[in-house]
């Protein structure tokens, strides 16, 4: 996990983002003001009391707190201001499985520039730094949309304000629960697997197809033949579909995702008179040339008009980063572990705080669903750390001349440690197994009268136990086992160790 | 900060322990087991409840996190099992100067060994730690003594158990109230400058005698001579002492620490026929022999009565790391940062979540504290990050251009961004300025057409300003500016970053 902490800050500090440390908690009146679900104030946040008896709650994740520092402390920061994080948020919400109350983020963000060269950055940044982890290209998409698409469509179908967020949050499930889910929830509501009923938006009918024709039925999840039946086109955007296995079944398997200038423009055509989603449509037309214009193309940085993101408080684009390679799950069945990061504009965030409108944008990562993605995938990066060379306890009466040899380990630089327990042999050497440990040093009384020990090379000796199978053999030959001077043995455990990291 | 807990994370590993992350809460039944102040049960926690109404309360530290950690996986833990983790921590008190709501600790725990190699291999780790971490020889001490020291001492004056709490922490305060004001405790209490009353433990004029005999007037504070008065022994011991500056006027300032064998042999006579007492003795000589048979001797790590440690759970030897240099305060008087981290043994701690007893030891770096005072200190191993390098906007219309400088930048290593600001060149000037910039590229239209651009070098540009005052004169000469053609953009800032880090 350090590891990949490590990597990830490298790539936000190459661009040139400084840390920021927010504490764990905010005055509850101050965070509440931008809980990213206006309808349920402080539902889904965990609250307490300080000495003092005000009320002050758990932060829900890293954007909050930025926007609260940057009006606390607007005059004195560069501008614009441009700073990264890691640390947990928490939700207090029901655990499941792949939803915790408490994980890690790792967010940039870029406060005070209105450009969206700020935007396409920080789908730069996300893009870069998938790569860095070792996902190989081709295993991620970063998308881009607009939220200001989505509220020209809710203008056009005179969507009310109240209504939005549930029909917001109906598009944002569409991969899970299907195009019928979704309809389901843009009118009375749905009745999932467990029997759970949940609340739709109550939209009129009319409403509803002006909705599916301008978001469900024209860009998502459609085959390819149903957005043009021009053979022409079909064989032109044929080479430039990216298709995804299937996730759960409610996705279609044609689902694609053709090139850039292609969407925009169908886009535009789609939204012809809808004045702000063509405004949006823009903004991410740039977003995505500029990116182009920087060696990404869309193999990496896709424009994707389905991607909503939960939180209300964005006003422009938004951005999602997306793990697109099939592994298999736990269960044997092909699995993708889908987002792991996403971001986006929110012009409006810092006003609340500080009564000035202070542009903003931002991109965060999902860092334990990153990390299980990480894990599964085979070619990662991210190595496992090797246990400590152990120092073996034959003799009691000796522990200070064992302490020296594995001062002396330290000393160059080696990870080694005394075994600190009371057990014996066999039990030292099942917790050298246990700790990964690459070598055991042994130096019993005889060892100790030539002036000697005796090295186990413990990951060998693994491979070979599995060739060896006789036991009496195996004590014969004593295999991975050497002796070495008591002024060598330092260089011996480095021998050993350097023999398997080749 | 960062780069900080990166050392502090490389000598941990370097000696064998794993990383392990808990969460930030635990319920409070779990976490209340084993709040550290046995007489203010849910005083100084963060408590809150869960969605099932559940109470859970922030970690107040992280050994008890451990401890509830092992008591649920003992059987598939390596035995001992050995572990860092750094993290912040939660009080609910009222902040002051020092004293933080969150705060963020380092810690190393053995649990499952008994042996005082354990104990010794804590002391060596805090040592190392402090020096790699660019602390000088003497800036330093590990000081160590043993609980037992204490509890038999308290058996001995028959101080009842409901008392011994309110004791310990009047011991523990000797460096700020000094020796009356801890006298004061021990009897009906105290009044401190604030007029605050602290209530004291109300023990009998006996019983203070004893303790003042045994404790307070024999080993801490005490000027050399009223130590002994055998002019051999004072020139023998005098040239071992060492002294600490007075802190606040409240110790002595000849307040001193011998050699450890002195000390062990003066505490055998103190304490003879103290039974309990002599086995903590006997506990820290075998430490400090470990540790200075590993080459740690009471430069580093001195056995010194007065040590406390607030927490109830400790039952044998404890451990603290303090800061002995001096520095300039804020107002100019001379400070020491005194205690940066502590630890000891908690054999009795895991049982209370698993019934068995399983001995214990831990070392936890007060990492905030620590901090400010490498901070505070010049000559530190930990740098201040320098800035990116930052390309600023000449012209609106080619920012694809000073993109791709940025982009090839950042492939080549260099921190580095573009201003994405809507400001002019000498806001951008003073941006670059106060992010730290080593230099800034530019490149004008004029720049453009030669196949150029102007690189300055802000370091030697800042340093050059306190020589050239005349304005004109500096516009003229255009100092530490130069011209590159643009495809040795990236060397040129290489070369300036190369200069100025020699």
């Amino acid at each position: 996990m350090e590891t990949m902490l490590g990597v990830i800050r490298s790539v936000y500090e190459l661009y040139g983002f400084e840390p920021l440390d927010t504490p764990a908690f905010e005055y509850s009146d101050a965070l509440g003001k931008f809980l990213p679900d206006a309808d349920r104030p402080n539902e889904g946040v965990f609250s307490f009391q300080d000495e003092d008896e005000d009320w002050v709650s758990l932060r829900y994740d890293l954007t909050a707190p930025l926007a609260r520092f940057v009006a606390a402390n607007y005059d004195g920061l560069p501008k614009p201001y441009r700073r990264y994080q890691t640390g947990p948020v928490w939700r207090n919400e029901k655990p499941g499985p792949g939803r915790f109350r408490q994980f890690i983020q790792f967010d940039a963000d870029t406060v005070g520039a209105a450009s969206m060269a700020a935007d396409a950055e920080m789908c730069m940044l996300a893009a870069d730094t998938l790569e860095k982890l070792g996902i190989p290209n081709g295993g991620f998409l970063i998308k881009i949309n607009n939220r200001k698409i989505l509220d020209g469509m809710l203008d056009g179908a005179n969507i009310p304000q109240e209504k939005r967020l549930t029909v917001l949050r109906a598009f944002d499930k569409l991969d899970r629960i299907g195009r019928e889910g979704v309809t389901q929830l843009l009118g009375k509501g749905r009745k999932d697997e467990s029997g759970d009923f949940t609340k739709g938006a109550d939209l009129e009918p009319e409403q509803i197809k002006t909705l599916e024709e301008k978001y469900l039925n024209s860009i998502v999840g459609r085959p390819l033949k149903d957005v043009t039946e021009d053979p022409e086109e079909i064989e032109r955007l044929g080479n430039r579909v990216r298709k995804f296995g299937p996730l759960d079944g409610s996705r279609d398997p044609n689902y694609f995702v053709v090139d850039n200038d292609y969407t925009i423009s169908t886009l535009k055509r789609l939204f012809h008179g809808f004045d702000l989603a063509i405004k949006g449509i823009e903004e991410i037309d740039e977003i995505q040339k500029w990116c182009k214009s920087s060696g990404y193309d869309e193999q990496k940085i896709v424009v994707d008009p389905s991607v909503v993101r939960g939180l209300e408080y964005y006003t422009g684009p938004v951005f999602e980063a997306e793990l697109t390679f099939e592994v298999k799950g736990d269960d044997g069945a092909p699995m993708r572990f889908g987002s792991v990061g996403g971001g986006g504009r929110y012009d409006g965030l810092v006003e609340r705080f500080k009564g000035v409108r202070i542009p903003a944008t931002g991109f965060s990562i999902g860092v334990s669903r990153l990390f299980a993605a990480l894990k599964a995938l085979d070619k990662l990066n991210v190595k496992d750390q090797r246990g400590p060379a152990v120092v073996m306890v034959m003799d009691r009466d000796r522990l200070g001349d064992y302490q020296r040899i594995v001062k002396e380990l330290r000393g160059a630089g080696v990870r080694a440690e005394l075994y600190l327990g009371d057990s014996g042999l066999k039990a030292q050497m099942k917790y050298a197994d246990k700790r990964g440990a690459p070598c055991v040093v042994i130096q019993g009384e005889e060892e100790r009268q030539r002036g000697e020990a005796q090295i186990k090379d413990l990951i060998e000796g693994r491979r070979l136990s599995e060739e060896i199978a006789d036991n009496a053999k195996w004590r014969e030959a004593r295999p991975a086992q050497f002796s070495v001077k008591t002024a060598e043995i330092v260089a011996a455990v480095q021998g050993v160790i350097a023999r398997h990291e080749a």
